[in-house]
């Protein structure tokens, strides 16, 4: 079973960073499972400058929802990083796809990978309660998969100023 | 003097989970001090989710204001949980109480009880400044509670997507 | 070269403090270094309440914009302790001067200076992206501005309800 790692924290604490690291430190070259889509300029923008800091020792997937179906499609020796775990939840959820069976179903393959594998998460649910209910339900989803998903992993990192606490 | 345990977090980070094995393995069968109000239906449904958890080695009270009242009245061996003292503070400053002294009065009353005590609480200050000058008092008003609380007890711990980090 | 410190945390989680404490322990009489300008009620209280707390053991100085030379005109054995860099940010950000360059040029004074320093600053980035464009460009610059100034201090300490954690 490869190793599987989640690396949660606020925004620009250096996750995809650490995540960069810990993935290139399993093997090279990897393969990275971008979750993204840009459907604005803001994103687009943010999406471009993450693929300028990685190297040529990447190889890109886009998987916006099935991330199961890619994991296994490239379980084949590399370790491979999946970029990130909110964006994928907001995938789903703006898709009205059940989010919940979707994570269970992920913390399930988990265990049955042969490749290492390392998620990057954000953490979203040390704010003010929102006032915006889809907010609300959000934040409350992205905590349980959070949970879901390091309960599956072997360690659970948390980032703060680009710089790591293990926590698992 | 029975053991005092806090437990803080973001919202889904899995801390009530951990303070019922924590409370649970401080003796059974054990004392649920719930401090929330059913004052919509989101809210009815968290409480019944969060109820539904629980087994039969709980005995639960409700006590939405006066904390230092129910803890010493629960005095008599048994482990208490209150879950949870930012619903608390919300249910002072929304009834116009004087939560400064309330919490004032909770600290020192902690060190007085023979019988365990842990407590839950929220992170609510690590996102933007909100705009709302009310969200701005609590959150002010729920980290100082916070500090309070954690000098009082003997253990501080922080629940990260799911797991926790010893703090104090 | 003098120890140079970063302590982080969401609001009201006893930085301040935290950072006055280990500024004197590094020796007395401290400079406070203070980036709060006071440009409304509710902050001239805060900034009221700070000062208040702190003894005459401390020497003041305001610096909005300017920390370089700040830290540069007081290097001459005293600690000093600024608080904090996200209100630095703000003011820079308002002021339309370029926190990039900014930033990079006291990471890169902090290795040259041959007194202690203690910087405060907040974790902003772990709620709900805020719909609002310039709190999001406000949270990443935060978020970058911390993972700078932590990679050229010998110290970063993460808060939480009042007690530290060491990161780094």
């Amino acid at each position: 079973m490869g190793k599987s790692i989640l690396i949660t924290g606020g925004v620009r604490s250096g996750k995809s960073r650490l995540a960069e690291r810990m993935t290139l430190g399993l093997g090279q070259p990897a393969v990275y499972i971008a979750t993204a889509e840009a459907h604005d300029d803001e994103m687009a923008e943010r999406i471009a400058q993450h693929q300028a800091r990685r190297g040529p020792e990447w190889h890109t997937l886009a998987e916006p929802l099935d991330l199961v179906g890619a994991l296994r499609n490239s379980d084949s020796g590399a370790p491979r990083l999946v970029d990130c775990l909110t964006l994928w939840l907001s995938n789903l959820m703006l898709g009205d796809h059940d989010w919940q069976t979707a994570s269970d179903a992920l913390a399930a393959a988990i265990p049955e990978l042969s490749a290492p594998v390392v998620f990057v998460t954000n953490e979203v649910g040390a704010g003010i309660v929102p006032e915006n209910a889809l907010a609300r339900a959000y934040r409350d989803a992205a905590g349980l998969v959070n949970q879901k998903i390091a309960a599956a992993c072997d360690e659970l990192w948390l980032c703060v100023a680009g710089h790591p606490i293990k926590v698992k």
